[in-house]
This record gives C-alpha cells, sequence and structure tokens, in this order.
C-alpha cells in the first residue's frame, strides 16, 4: 500500500520531465493543477491506517523512501524534529554527567562475539562488510547494530581505578539492523538515528540510580514535547534487551491497535563488564567490575508522533517541536495588497520568537496554501485580510482542532502563545485518552483474544514460564507481552493461559 | 612510533587489572605514582613530531585508537570541539539557506557507478556491505565515502520545477574510505565525520556566488575559532574533486613540513544533474539541468589545530573552541583550605561565562593540576592560595605563552575576557606566521627542490600540462600541487620542469 504514494510522487515527476514542446506553457499550468489535486491526503486515518501514515510521512516532508531497501531520506522538517528532541534530550542528560563522544562505526567480528547472549540477539540481523576496496577483509566488520562492543573495548582501557568512574559517554548517531521485514518510514526502518548511552559505575546502586532517572527523563521528554502518553514497565524476562539483566521500557498504542517500543534503559549489571573485562581498583584496594546501563531514544518516536497525532488533513506538530510554529497566509486583493502585505511583516516581527513563516507567494488561492501548511502541521495559522486590516483584527486558527478566533492584533502576541500551549496540552490529554480507552483487562484467555482481536492492548495475569507468552501470542495471532507496568501489584488470580498461580500482570498487544 | 604511546597506556592499563593481593595498598600508591609520571609528554615537538603528535592527542583525551585498524574514538573533549565547530558553522549555513537532512549510509553499485569520474574517484577506497545476517546481497552496498550519489537520487525525484530551487541540504554524519595507508589520528583515518552540503540551482550564476560565499564561511571559522591561518585557492585539472568541474580548497601549513587540505567546495556545473536526471521545468517551459555544487569541513581541522598550536606541555586550545576556557587551582593548606575554598568558589561563579572548572580534588598538588590542565589545553588558569585572599588577588596563566598576572578579584572578569581575547588572536597570528615563514617561491626546480628538502611549501610557476605535476612531485620525493591560490596574477615567466611559458603559479607540499 505504501507504493501508492510513492507512485504518485513519480508520476508527477515524470510529467515534469517531459522535452520541450509547442505546449510549454499548457504544460506549466497542468503540472501546478495536479500538484494541487495531488497534494493532499487521499485516504482516511480510519479506513486505511497504513496507507494514510505513508501519505502524511510522505507528502508532508517528514520523510521519504530511498534507493536502499528499507532505508530512509529524514527530510529536513522530520530533521528539524530529530534536532529538537536531541537539544533537550542531551542537555538533560549532559546534566546528568553524560559527556558526547563517537566511537567507529564498523565493528570485529571477534569482539562482537564477546558477550554471548548479545551476539545471539544481534548476529541475524548485521549488515557485514567483507572488502575494502578490491580487497577481502581478514576479518568481517559488522556495521553497528547498537555499539556496547567496540564502546565496552575502549572502557576496559580506559577504566583502571575509582576516579575513573563513574563513566558516562553517549552517542547521536546512526544504526543499522537489516531486517527482512516490511519497512515502514521512521517506525520501522532499516537504518534510524537514536542516542545510545553507556554508563558503567562503581557500585550497583548508582547504576539503578540512574535507570530511574533516564526513564523519568524520558518520559517527560516524551509527555511534555512529543505530546505522547505511554506506560512505563519493565519487560519480561523473554523480552529484554539481549545481554541485559533487566530492560524497562516506556510503550505507545497506536490507533491501529499495535504497540510501539519507545524509549529504553538496560541495567546490564556485570554481564558486559565481566565479557569485556572491565574492572577497576577500588578505594579498598580490591579489583572489581563495573555495574553498567545502557538507555536510548530513537528517530522511530517521530513514528510514533505522527500515527497518534495526525489526522486525514495530514501532519500534526506538537507546538514545542515544531520549528515553525506559525505562518501567517495574507488574504490578497489588488487594491490593499501593499497595506495587507506591510501589516503582515509588522505581525511576523512582532511573533519572531514563533519562527513565523509569511506565505507571500503569488499565484496561490488562501485556500490552497491553508491546505498545505496544515498538511505540513504548522500548530497556529493567522489569516489577515483588509476588512482585518480595517478592524485592527486578525483571524487565528488552531490546527489540531480547527478551532478559531478574532483577536485583536495588540493582543495578538499572548493570543499565539495562549493557543500554541493549550494545544500542546491538550495533545498530551488526547494520547492520554487513547491510551486509557483502549488498554483494557482480561480474566481468561477468552477475553485476551476478543480483545485484541477488537485492536486493544490487554492488561492479564501470567505466571513466570516464558512459554505462556509464546503460546498467547500464538492464540491472538501475534499479541505478545509488551512491558510489565510499573507499579502494578503482585496480582493474587492465575495465568491466564496455564491457570498456575500469577506472577505479574503483563501487557499484551501486537508490535510494530 | 604512534605505537609507543598506546603501549604505555596498556602497559599501565595491565597493571590496574593485578588482582587482589597482599599489597594492595601499595599498588594503589604505585598506581598514582605511575599515573603522575606517565601523564606528560615524554618527546619534544621539534625532535619527533609523529610522536609528540600522537601523545598529545591521546593524552589529552581529544582522539584513542580503536579496535578497528585505522578507525578512532573522537572522545569527549575532542568530540566537544567538533560540536562548536559544527554548531557555528550550521548557524551560519542555515542563514545562507541550507537545511540539516539525512540520507542512507548504504549506497547501492548501480547508483555509485552512474557518474563515471566519480565512481573511478572513489571506488578503490570504498567498504562494501555485502550481507545482511547470512544471506549475500543481490547487489553489494557501498558504505558512504560521500554522498553524492545517494542524495541526488533523491534530487531527481523531488526538483520538478523552478519553484522546487534553490535546493540546499547538508548532512552532518560520518563517512568511510578504506585507504590502506598509515592511519593518523584526527588527520588520517578511514572514518571521520564531516558536514556534506550539496545545493542545486537554476542557474550557474547562483551556484558561483554561492561558492564565494561558502569558502568565505570557511575561512572566516577556520581563522577566528580554530585559529588556523590557510591558503585559499583553485586545484588543478588533476587534483579536483572526482566528478567535479572545480575545486575549492583552504591548505594548512603545518610544522612537519607537509600541507593538509582543509574545507573545500566544489562546484559540479551540470555534471552530476546529467547522471542523475536532476532537471526542472523553468519559468519559460523549457526543461533544463541544475547547477550544483558540494562543500565540507571535516574532523581533520582538529588534527591542523592540535598539529599546528600544541606544544612540548601539550594541547593549546584557541579560547573561541574550548568547552573549558579556564581552571582555577586553589593552592590549599589545613589552615587556610576552608576560606580559600570558599573563595575559589566565589571567583567560579563569578566567571561562569567561561565554563571554569573548579579543581579542588585532594590528594594532587598544585603542579601536578598545572601539568594535567596544561596537557589538556585549557586556556586560562587561575592559582589562588592564603596570600591571594589576604591581598585580594588572584594569579592568573595563559596557557600558550605561560604568561602569569596578578590581578585584583574585583578586576577578574575582565582580566580573564581580556586574556581569552589576547591569547585568541595571538594564536591566529602565530599560525599566519608559521605559514608566512615556510611558503617561499622558486624560480627553477631546483629550488624547489631544495625548498621542498627543507619542509618548506613552495610557490612555483607551471604550464598548463598535468604530466609536469607528476615529474615535480616525482623529482620532490612527493610535493604535489596543493592549489593555485587566490588573486595569484598570471605568471610572466616559465614552467619551473618543461620550460614552456607558465599558465599558473601554483603552491607545492607534500601532503597529509
Amino acid at each position: 500500500m505504501q507504493k501508492k504514494a510513492v507512485r504518485k510522487l513519480g508520476d508527477s515527476q515524470a510529467s515534469s520531465e517531459l522535452k520541450r514542446t509547442a505546449l510549454k506553457e499548457m504544460q506549466v499550468k497542468q503540472e501546478r493543477k495536479q500538484e494541487i489535486e495531488t497534494i493532499g491526503i487521499t485516504v482516511k486515518k480510519e479506513d486505511d491506517f497504513s496507507e494514510w501514515y505513508t501519505q502524511v510521512v510522505v507528502k508532508s516532508g517528514l520523510a521519504d523512501y530511498s534507493a536502499v531497501s528499507g532505508c530512509m531520506v529524514i527530510r529536513p522538517l522530520g530533521y528539524a524534529i530529530w534536532d529538537k528532541i536531541k537539544t533537550v534530550c542531551e542537555q538533560r542528560l549532559k546534566k546528568m554527567g553524560a559527556q558526547s563522544s563517537y566511537f567507529p562505526l564498523l565493528i570485529p567480528e571477534s569482539l562482537l562475539k564477546k558477550e554471548a547472549e548479545h551476539v545471539q540477539g544481534f548476529t541475524p540481523e548485521v549488515a557485514w562488510v567483507t572488502h575494502g576496496g578490491n580487497t577481502k577483509l581478514n576479518e568481517k566488520l559488522a556495521v553497528r547494530p547498537t555499539s556496547e562492543a567496540i564502546m565496552y573495548d575502549s572502557y576496559s582501557k580506559w577504566i583502571r581505578s575509582w576516579r575513573d568512574l563513574p563513566l558516562k559517554l553517549m552517542q547521536w548517531n546512526n544504526v543499522l539492523r537489516w531486517e527482512f521485514e516490511h519497512p515502514v518510514l521512521l517506525l520501522r526502518t532499516r537504518e534510524f538515528l537514536w542516542v545510545e548511552g553507556h554508563t558503567a559505575f562503581a557500585t550497583k546502586q548508582e547504576a539503578e540510580q540512574e535507570m530511574k532517572e533516564v526513564m523519568a527523563l524520558w518520559k517527560e521528554v516524551c509527555e511534555n514535547y512529543l505530546a505522547l502518553y505511554g506506560i512505563s514497565g519493565t519487560k519480561t524476562e523473554k523480552q529484554k534487551f539481549a545481554g541485559a539483566e533487566r530492560t524497562e521500557t516506556i510503550e505507545y498504542y497506536l490507533p491501529n491497535g499495535k504497540m510501539l517500543q519507545g524509549p529504553d534503559a538496560h541495567y546490564d549489571g556485570q554481564k558486559f563488564a565481566k565479557a569485556y573485562s572491565i574492572s577497576f581498583l577500588d578505594k579498598d584496594g580490591s579489583t572489581k567490575n563495573v555495574f553498567q546501563n545502557t538507555w536510548a531514544i530513537t528517530t522511530r518516536m517521530i513514528g510514533a508522533l505522527v500515527a497518534v497525532h495526525s489526522d486525514n488533513k495530514g501532519l500534526v506538530l506538537p507546538p514545542n517541536l515544531a520549528p515553525n510554529k506559525l505562518v501567517i497566509v495574507p488574504i490578497l486583493f489588488e487594491d490593499s495588497k501593499k497595506e495587507v502585505l506591510a501589516e503582515c511583516k509588522k505581525i511576523a516581527a512582532e511573533l519572531k520568537e514563533f519562527a513565523p513563516i509569511l506565505d507571500d507567494r503569488e499565484g496561490y488561492t488562501p485556500g490552497w496554501k491553508f491546505n498545505e501548511w496544515e498538511l505540513k502541521g504548522i500548530p497556529v495559522r493567522i489569516e489577515f485580510g483588509p476588512r482585518d486590516l480595517k478592524a485592527k483584527n486578525a483571524v487565528v486558527a488552531r490546527r489540531d482542532t480547527g478551532e478559531k478566533k478574532t483577536v485583536a492584533i495588540k493582543d495578538i502576541s499572548k493570543a499565539v502563545a495562549e493557543m500554541l500551549n493549550k494545544m500542546q496540552m491538550d495533545l498530551l490529554k488526547k494520547s492520554k485518552k487513547l491510551a486509557e480507552d483502549n488498554i483494557i483487562e482480561a480474566k481468561t484467555l477468552n477475553e485476551l483474544v476478543k480483545a485484541v482481536n477488537e485492536k486493544k492492548a490487554v492488561l492479564a495475569t501470567i505466571c513466570a514460564n516464558p512459554e505462556c507468552e509464546d503460546w498467547i501470542k500464538d492464540k491472538t495471532g501475534g499479541a505478545g507481552t509488551r512491558n510489565i507496568p510499573f507499579g502494578s501489584k503482585k496480582p493474587s488470580g492465575k495465568c491466564v493461559h496455564c491457570g498456575k498461580p500469577a506472577v505479574v500482570t503483563a501487557l499484551f498487544a501486537k508490535s510494530y
């Protein structure tokens, strides 16, 4: 289905590449007409979620397909959003003592193999470099799927004494996982961008303290910037990160009934430290292995944002992430054009803090411009014409609700700030409601199966046997455990599958 | 020679990994002693430039070797410097209309092959991905050595009309060139970080205008931030970028007599546009190919910075790039410790804008701390002890010259700002003097050979025949043309090699 959107782009490109003909002028007009017709989203979110999603991502200019199967281009709008997420997180992580650095892209196979569970988890999806120029390499090199192996090799060299701890490094980089499943722009691509944090501590206590701080940071950023409400919890043994002792994640319910794993943090204990010989001489003179964490947030979150908040007009961007929070569309008539444009420029100057776009392009109707900026997700639109000039008013419209207000020009800065603020909060509320409406409890396996069929995520009690997770996944057509939500009490009931005493309440859903 | 520095690190690490013994306490003391002894640079810049350079880079914590041959780790200090260069350039490039984006790491072989000169230039040094997991790929994929091929494939899809131009995208990313030469940290590594800008215009004029602006920007940033003076000019036909019509670079003279190619800009004309079918429907209704530029600045520049400015005590960082511009070292005695530390904290608070480090570590002498911060290149040091407390003074010392001043505490902010400012300007002057003292003119081939042997870079007149460049390179033991400096007039003399009428004055030097 994703091909449809791409095909359309291809067709209009082909038409533009027709060589000079006697019909040049007509061609220009025709191209404009076609552009206007195909610019909008042509399917409804509720009718065909996948096609709708792809159209929103491609047509809004967030991301696009590339010549490499499963890999995407992140276009300027998508990249600006990622850059904002990066800036916000990096600043907070630096306050926690983490420092940015850069490690090699390529990892020798022998190094990757040092931690047994880790290599088992990643080998099937590694892209291998085997040749440099025309020369076959002595040892094949993995394009990093994650950087534990290459970083911990350096850690074992750098960390010698308690004075070298804690060591907290992060990398904002690209990683590659050669999964052969159906790719989805932003949500499921072979290459993506992320931050990977790798920290080493003298004590378990410090590592556990950082786990709490990082999970709180992810939650805060996702709620207050991405306006996404998720379920924080612990992965089951079966689902934890390859090599970790414990994995914590935030899981997001998407409108298609699937859940997406968001940012995470892994408590690695001393597992990697032992495999990669990361030890230090402690104050008491004894040699010890360090305790480690790893944590990450990725560009997939931009996909979650699109899936949850966008609508049939296109992208909806939370104001705190939008590179341009505002567009000003002048309503132009010949006799008042000059005055209206002049006033629009004044308004733009006054609202500079919102990085306004003044759309003074000629040859497009205001209605066409409204559609385009709605497609691109600009949070607030100001409409301004000759009548507004006379009345010293402007019309301010909100992207998500369509709400319109007439405000006095002198109050416009305050009105825009309030509208953006309200929109940001409302989007989070909407996301929370979506999750609350669609995460339900099931007492029996039948209830669980029924709920999954109705595109719900389901809380159910299970025993500690990983086979029961497999059985449930099989019987629900693919709903595995997402996590064990934080704060859920030890259940008194039975495992919905085997009937043995339940150990945990887990969240089940199909995964994106 | 570079192995020496690495071996030392390895040895002290090995000693720290000795298991518990009855001599634990002694071991701790011994380790400290060893750390103090090996922390400094053990060779002189003038005696063994290569070993000195590597020791400065590794011991200051800028970068380190990794488990992958020819690839480096950029440690937090090195990364912070790169981040500053990035921030400064990105801001200016955005003002020029360039936008950040991200394209796939991997490039299908067929795509890379579309522009003949380009593929010829890069194929010998491409790292090839041939397998995904255990499956052999149908087509091998290049790890990007540069992104023309993958970006222009998208450009050909996106650009349809004059309204889509100019398109100015940049990527701050990693690239890989599998060169099999001797690696040098930062200066010559298989993987490095850079920005690659790729712009497309409707007219040649606009492209040429951007070339000027970008070259001016590189010059400005390198002079005012990196304090590096270079020679801007045009590459000869022989030395230009694979696929470009014209290459412009800034070349830097290093104290070992070699020159390093710094940032560059390539005018591609319509060569790539034709190979990758990037055309647009112009206002007049005709279909045209776009005109393109590409430009880049890389992490190699950090290596140039080290080579030019650092000294036998270690790193010297230009204040405008130093993440911490200031360190405060308290001189502590038991009876006045509390008061001295309290005043140091006040001073640190007042000088917050310089991101000061207050080095209040116990168990290290002030002298040891001076050495460590000199090694790490902190531009200004404040020494503060009980006598200063009494006199309401502080001693302020400058990293590059060693100059010390006693200043009243009330004037300290102004004194530090002035010292930093002066240091920044003096470093650029020093760099300019280094270049001017070592770039000389030669009238004959003999003079040229002699000058190269004396580690000079040489200006000489040559004809247009590329074979003369080859002959001169051969006869000088490796000095090729670096560039044809901007503003050099058409020479009246003869080619120093063949004696035919000279066409240009070119700069010759061995290259790093």
